[in-house]
């Protein structure tokens, strides 16, 4: 394999100048989002005290297929992009066999995720009209790592969220937000009237991603000069990392293939979204058969066991009514390691998408995901955070087939983020403590059969 | 600044395909080391017991000035190499300063470090000559990171002894030895004569450097088809590394630029060396008027305060005799995050090349390591390891001289690693817990005096 090409990067004049809007492209377009109070389809300026402006139009554009990348924000995704493309060998050698792998190395931005491309978009936004503060939440701390160090970089003042649970027990991402400059509360805190009704009931509340975005939406709204970002399920997001996509063909191109299937773990859809939306535009428009396939925990299995059906965003029902695959937002994820796979809905575009028969869904127990990636590692070197191990095995389970076959497949997987951080995750599993969480059927039915009431 | 290309890369063809020999080229080559017990210039043969023999004849070589890179190696280099030659416009805005500053970004590697380099190399001629089974010591846990994987690549079982301490204290670091499949041991250990010693005497030692150097030479000598690596000090594990400065040269040269004065941590030298040697060639065959500036903790002054002398390279007395700057075999450095820089002596060719003026050493107190590192983090996103922290220090104080003289000089470091498994070190400069550690005059005189007694 030496004469063989390994990694594949553009030059930083190929970075793309443009992200790519699905919303235009889709034969049935999403449903719209609905106000929450009125239930009247949501317009751009009833998100206004939230977002930035542009973001909430970017959010509801569905006639633009490409949006201009501003200067300032391709111009800083020049100091980690393009991510490499590369051909993963080692892992089809392991593997034998005859499929040809290839991943998009996320993991490789200053922050270790996919997070920073909408994280820079975002506060670059914000900054643009004017405001001084971002407030956001965050689990495990990925999302929140990104928003820190974009916040620095466009000079905005951070403060987030973290749910309490992954502040005690991920001390180095909370270090990670801090050393960036961001001010880090646990949630639920007493700094906020959301923090305090929670607290108030139960004081050794653990805190969960739904107290943190009411926390942290309750502080944008109430400070001047202060705006909400969010970090998944979002239009506006999953189109700001369209920018991996975009890479990734320019990338394949470069290395003389086209992927049939391109997979990438799946909790709110933005790292899915963002590598996927890219190729699916040939599916649409010119009837490309590429599979999509998205890689959910079996714990929080929204798209394999959900139900498409209007569902608020967060878990207090604040946010506006989206229509998602959803488990129902009082649905309460199993504590697994892949912190950002633990959502209970799948953002709208995918959701549409996934309804039209576009791409399907596997899920995955945490034990197949870890084995998947402790198999990586030592076949590529580099550790995979525990999210994007899910990639993986849906990655190793194609290669496997086709191995059962004979198949020479072309297979594109996302490497959202590395798992330098996630070590104790990897030590349960070498030690055999992991544990698989099963959802019972009951479970499901339960927390859906509450949606009836909604709208 | 927004048209300014930010990053370098070479194409896969460009690697370099021989590493550079800087002994050949030395007007003064370096003092022969000296066998302990016969007192007579060392052999490659006296050394065959513990390295592979390939490398035994590395170490002594001072007739090739050019040494080929193994095809497999090269061919291992292509997942990770190039690395970014990354132009620090944050930090030079940051610090209003007319230089031009540029870092060799070596925390893209796989395990995070530059180690990686030689790892690939060491691993590979122990396979090559029939060997299954290497051992080292490691301290933080870098080096042992990337022989665990360099071991993995190779198809060969590795032991590591890890400084107890530090394997407590940083079970990241010993997680990813784990998972790419090493041996991890904290020592002392019960499983070597050493360690035993050691742990008989000293229920409760918390382990050195020195021990576990013993420990695994011990395990290599009795052990069949086991052999010994190292990850600094040694000839050849700088040889490894100048594929850094060979590919900085090609990467400055697209740049346009040259530098004025390169900039690397140290603790044993490689990383200095790596990025060092290829461009002192043109300072020893063609006068180029370029500085070299070694950054060493001020708890570890070897190359500033400690003298030029034959001293072992560890702590019992077991290895071979060296001329190196040394603050004597039994100095006990400060417990600094930096523990990669924590080491009495410099290699021979360092020590050579600083008696004879081709370069120059600063030390540097924690504090300011630390203060560089995060100001580093907030302007270019990557937050460095304590060890790179110091050369980042460095650089920022040349880059305040030409903000002063007006001067546009042109910079490089080397990043040679990032800290995500270090953020408690951050935690603790973020709190104003962190330490700094002075050496008395006295201490220094005592630990040299000894060393009249050896030679």
């Amino acid at each position: 394999m030496s004469d063989k090409q390994k990694r594949f990067f553009l030059s930083e004049d190929e970075i793309p100048r443009q992200w790519y809007n699905i919303q235009a492209d889709m034969v049935t377009k999403p449903l719209p989002p609905i106000h929450p109070a009125t239930h009247q389809p949501l317009k751009a300026e009833d998100l206004y005290p939230i977002f930035a402006k542009e973001l909430c139009h970017q959010e509801l554009d569905t006639e633009h297929a490409w949006i201009d990348i501003p200067e300032e924000v391709r111009d800083m995704y020049k100091y980690y992009r393009s991510t490499p493309l590369v051909r993963a060998y080692g892992l089809e050698k392991a593997l034998g066999t005859p499929a040809h792998i290839y991943f998009k190395n996320e993991s490789v931005s200053p922050v270790g995720s996919h997070k920073l491309n909408s994280a820079l978009a975002q506060a670059y936004y914000c900054k643009q009209e004017g405001i001084t503060n971002v407030t956001t939440e965050t689990g495990a701390g990925q999302w929140g790592a990104a928003l820190s160090y974009a916040a620095k970089v466009f000079g905005l003042e951070a403060a987030v969220y973290q749910v309490k649970i992954s502040y005690e027990q991920k001390p180095y991402r909370r270090s990670i937000m801090q050393t960036y400059g961001a001010q880090v509360t646990p949630s639920p805190s007493m700094s906020t009237r959301a923090g305090k009704d929670v607290l108030t009931r139960d004081p050794n509340n653990q805190g969960s991603l739904g107290t943190a975005i009411s926390e942290a939406v309750e502080l944008a709204m109430t400070t001047p000069n202060c705006k909400y970002v969010l970090g998944s399920v979002l239009n506006h997001v999953s189109l700001h990392q369209t920018v991996i996509g975009l890479e990734a063909e320019k990338q394949m191109e470069m290395a003389g293939e086209y992927p049939d299937i391109v997979i990438a773990c799946f909790g709110g859809g933005s790292n899915f979204g963002g590598i996927s939306f890219p190729f699916m535009r040939h599916k649409i428009k010119e009837g490309k058969q590429t599979r999509f396939i998205a890689a959910e925990p079996s714990s929080c299995p929204k798209l394999t066991r959900g139900v498409f059906q209007y569902d608020f965003g967060d878990l207090s029902g604040l946010t506006p009514l989206l229509p998602m695959y959803t488990l129902g937002h009082n649905f309460m994820p199993a504590n697994i390691h892949a912190g950002g796979l633990r959502y209970h809905g799948a953002g709208m575009i995918i959701s549409q998408l996934l309804k039209d028969g576009y791409m399907e869904a596997v899920d995955i127990v945490q034990s197949e995901s870890f084995k998947a990636g402790l198999m990586f590692s030592k076949c590529e070197g580099i550790i995979p955070a525990p999210e994007s191990c899910h990639a993986i095995a849906a990655t190793i389970r194609e290669a496997n087939k086709c191995k059962e076959t004979g198949e020479e497949k072309v297979i594109l997987f996302n490497l959202s983020g590395h798992g330098l951080i996630d070590m104790t995750a990897y030590d349960q599993f070498l030690a055999g403590s992991l544990l698989d969480f099963e959802v019972t059927d009951e479970e499901v039915a339960k927390n859906i059969a509450e949606l009836d009431k909604i709208i």
